[in-house]
């Protein structure tokens, strides 16, 4: 296993251990630090036989929670959540976050906001001072597909940068995200920002569905690092 | 032909002897009263031979569109409109609007985002002094279906009043949009709002798309009267 690995492990199962107990309703992130969570709530589930729910941000983690055979919930039945467990792209030491690289931010921002404990689980590679430090893929703002030329303009007018159409690699044109629209990547200036009024401006621009940043959510992020202990971040 | 519809043709046909000439960029809104403006441009297209490019709001506008034979262009090559026509349920003194009883709003907005002269035809019952004194149907959010339960409950807990998924008449269970999306009508309590703010508070609601809230975005009203006259209400 490489350090990478071990530490996305660790950041996993320490948010498994200390956040789950029995009869919890859960929200079950997407992305690669993602599976190892759901492979030590599965261990746990058969070990100390827990009653959980598992509400997923994306149709990857409704596989995962299948796959593991744990108990699959929706926000229809389940609208709060005891806790949500999710990855990040970019964690800033603000605990401003960017989020969106496997394109499920929207279900990931719908789901992270049905809980009042957010925990966002990552290798250390994640952790930066300022937004954009390591993280070159910019801000994922998911849009309705008929409005994503006016909505670049609008954000390159707005905010600067360029908004790029995400391709895809497995079929022609666009990515299609789950709920069936495009996203936009925005590569932003290098610039001091206030993320939650960049993340207001983009959101209210008409045609905006979500964007990949997470300001103000997450209320603890666990950093794994290549021995496997884990650094801890919380929300001042 | 009755006094309402006398009422909407005459405002139709006055916001396109106004401000549509040639060469330009239309944005064609929904609903009853944008047939008589098609008609006019149609009309004007005939006799003047004005080369327009149509802009749809919705399905519906699109089949308006081609069935008067005008030209029907779209947002990814036309971002950029010399002016929208649209229509309204309900308007204030402000010019606040409430839109979206057609089940457009998304597409409405995002159109309308692309103008700087979105002009509202509607005729004389939809002016109100306040939202809320005739119209009883409420301010429509559109959401993702996934977050749909979620959704209304943080409207209802952040605003009062009722968010109720709209209910489709000829099909089984919701209404779907043209987007894919359902439908909450909030029906808010009698209050005085700053509906700028309440448009940003739902907007920025994780699994909203957009809301039939319009503020800010009309620079001028035309209400048709029932003898056939226009008033005119201007922005500030």
């Amino acid at each position: 296993m490489g350090s990478l690995d071990i530490a996305k492990k660790a950041a996993a199962f320490k948010a498994v251990d200390e956040y789950v107990k029995d009869n919890d309703i859960i929200g079950i992130g997407s992305g690669s630090t993602i599976i190892y969570a759901v492979e030590r709530l599965a261990e746990r589930v058969e070990k100390e036989h827990l009653r959980l729910v598992c509400v997923p941000t994306s149709f990857q983690a409704k596989q995962l929670i299948r796959q593991y055979k744990l108990t699959l919930g929706e926000l229809d039945t389940h609208p709060e959540l005891n806790c949500v467990i999710d990855g990040a792209d970019e964690v800033d030491s603000n605990m401003n976050i960017i989020k969106g690289g496997g394109g499920c931010l929207t279900q990931e921002k719908i789901v992270a906001s049905c809980t009042e404990r957010l925990i966002i689980i990552a290798d250390y590679t994640k952790k930066v001072s300022y937004l954009g430090e390591q993280y070159t893929k910019g801000v994922p703002v998911e849009v309705i597909p008929l409005a994503w030329v006016p909505v670049r303009k609008k954000i390159e007018k707005l905010l600067g940068g360029q908004a790029d159409l995400r391709m895809a690699k497995m079929k022609a044109g666009p990515v299609i995200t789950d709920n069936g629209n495009f996203i936009l990547d925005w590569k932003f200036p290098p610039s001091e920002y206030n993320w939650q009024e960049v993340n207001e401006k983009l959101t209210m621009i008409p045609g905006v569905v979500e964007t990949g940043l997470f300001v103000n959510m997450a209320i603890q992020v666990l950093y794994g690092l290549s021995d496997g202990s884990v650094q801890r971040h919380i929300q001042d």
